[in-house]
């Protein structure tokens, strides 16, 4: 479930390692040696029942896809309208067997109606009040990165997502990490509707951050969305029909029979686990690592999310 | 060639804005407009032949896929001992008919030979001194980036590479940011000898900076490389030895005849139409985007290739 993104090895070497765990690895020079080091992997592995939090299914989308299913969690703390209308257009089925209309290679995955002449209609709102960003004091705690930003004031996390905010302003926004998922929009600020959302599959976007409502992030799944052929249109989008994947089946958790639900738990982030995790990738030990920052972007703290089988 | 990564627009929206051109777009909201300007495609339009530079053949790799050429420019001033044993390495045609052994999600795509039992043997040297950093007085130019950065004192770039550099240890080094080329190693620092390269293809693992050779950028191809499908083997490597895409052909541009060649040019990054192009991208104008902050981080700073057809 959760990949640590970790180290460059030889394919050989790599499986050699994985299969004998790192302390058995030959030792580096000890000069250039870093110290052994809780991994990731360690520190989920030591983690309590407590330090993680179930997905709510009223919170949940399940997008089945033909080649597997992608699980989507909403942050209604930073986006309720849009979240309300995302909810209610899954649940008229606006999106079954509408398309990933968009793979614009290093940015963004995109989904929706592709048609402009007879567009799909739907009931719930067409468009909805902008929420690019929400009060501070509204979202919830706010576990702040120590190690500083290049496009906010402060960064860190609520429940779970990746987060911003400027308190000289007071607002906090959801950060354009990859695997985001935000609301495509026209030019006007309140012209989306959750109809057309789009997921992050490259480097954080951050300049889009405080520009477009974001409204959730893909909990698993993002292997299926990120190898989508690119699309040759401009931006990305598909010229041609057939190059379209289907979105077969998407549905609210809350409404798929419990035995078909996935079991999907993320790491709290308000927990003293999710320091020691961040801590973890922040500072890389011994025997690969030579050289370790002791920085780490927000985009790369990982927010682990685990499958209850 | 060079896709801007700017906006997010609904399909019809997008398509008819293409079209029809920004400035025809209707007008949002005069409060939450910001003035126009220019956009990176207009100042690649308006930039001067001397702004651009071609590739060096001794230093550019064409890898041959099935699916279309990768191109690879090489960065000799900062890893010149790698460079020289990847450029022995593809002139005894070692990549030929090897493969890409490696994809993992939001981090790299990896080649070389994935046979533990026989490995294809190379005249090439197997163990270079690690080439990590490299003194910032030898490197060339740097032309800094006045954003800040989360991993180094310093960040900017270097005849169109994106560079760190610590100036109180005096060293400099090719960052990890997307498109860049690394050379996988094994546990020692100075075992790697670039017969397995990777590619990075999520967000910038910057947490390798300083940890590994870094010897080149992909310029153009990308799309091939990183829709490569996930390995489901740890850290991506691929288990079934059909999941793997062969390097057909993998040649010096120097070693091409001229009729074969692709004529690439990259922005000169000490170019005041550089400095015009990230600003374009720092902060965008009206009417799509609605605020700016103002700053850029190195990885999502624009290096403009174009093709001279």
């Amino acid at each position: 479930m959760f990949a640590a993104r970790t180290t460059i090895r030889l394919a050989a070497a790599a499986l050699a390692w994985l299969a004998a765990g790192a302390a058995c690895a030959a030792p580096a020079k000890a000069a250039q040696e870093l110290p052994p080091k809780a991994s990731l992997a360690d520190v989920i592995k030591a983690s309590k029942p407590s330090d993680w939090r179930p997905l709510d299914p009223e919170n949940t989308i399940y997008m089945d896809l033909p080649t597997g299913r992608v699980v989507i969690e909403l942050a209604p703390g930073f986006a309720p309208r849009t979240a309300a209308n995302i909810r209610a257009l899954v649940r008229e089925k606006y999106f079954d067997d509408l398309f990933i209309i968009r793979s614009q290679d290093g940015f963004v995955v995109q989904w929706g109606d592709p048609d402009e002449e007879k567009p799909k209609p739907f009931k719930a709102a067409k468009t909805i009040q902008a929420e690019f960003t929400a009060p501070m004091a509204s979202v919830g705690g706010f576990t702040r990165l120590k190690d500083g930003d290049v496009y906010a004031p402060q960064v860190g996390h609520v429940n779970g997502f990746p987060v911003a905010r400027d308190p000289s302003s007071g607002r906090a926004w959801l950060a354009h990490c990859p695997a985001m998922v935000g609301v495509a929009r026209d030019t006007g600020a309140d012209t989306g509707n959750g109809s057309q959302l789009y997921v992050v599959t490259g480097h954080a976007p951050r300049h889009l951050d405080r520009n477009i409502t974001v409204v959730g992030r893909v909990v698993s799944g993002m292997p299926l969305l990120s190898v989508q052929p690119r699309g040759l249109g401009a931006a990305g989008f598909y010229e041609k029909p057939e190059q379209r994947m289907p979105l077969r089946l998407v549905r609210m958790a809350a409404d798929v029979p419990e035995a078909e639900r996935s079991r999907f738990e993320v790491m709290r982030t308000d927990s003293a686990t999710y320091q020691a995790a961040v801590e973890a990738q922040r500072n890389r030990g011994g025997p690969w690592a030579k050289f370790a920052t002791g920085k780490i972007d927000l985009c790369n703290a990982p927010i682990p999310v685990r499958e209850q089988k």
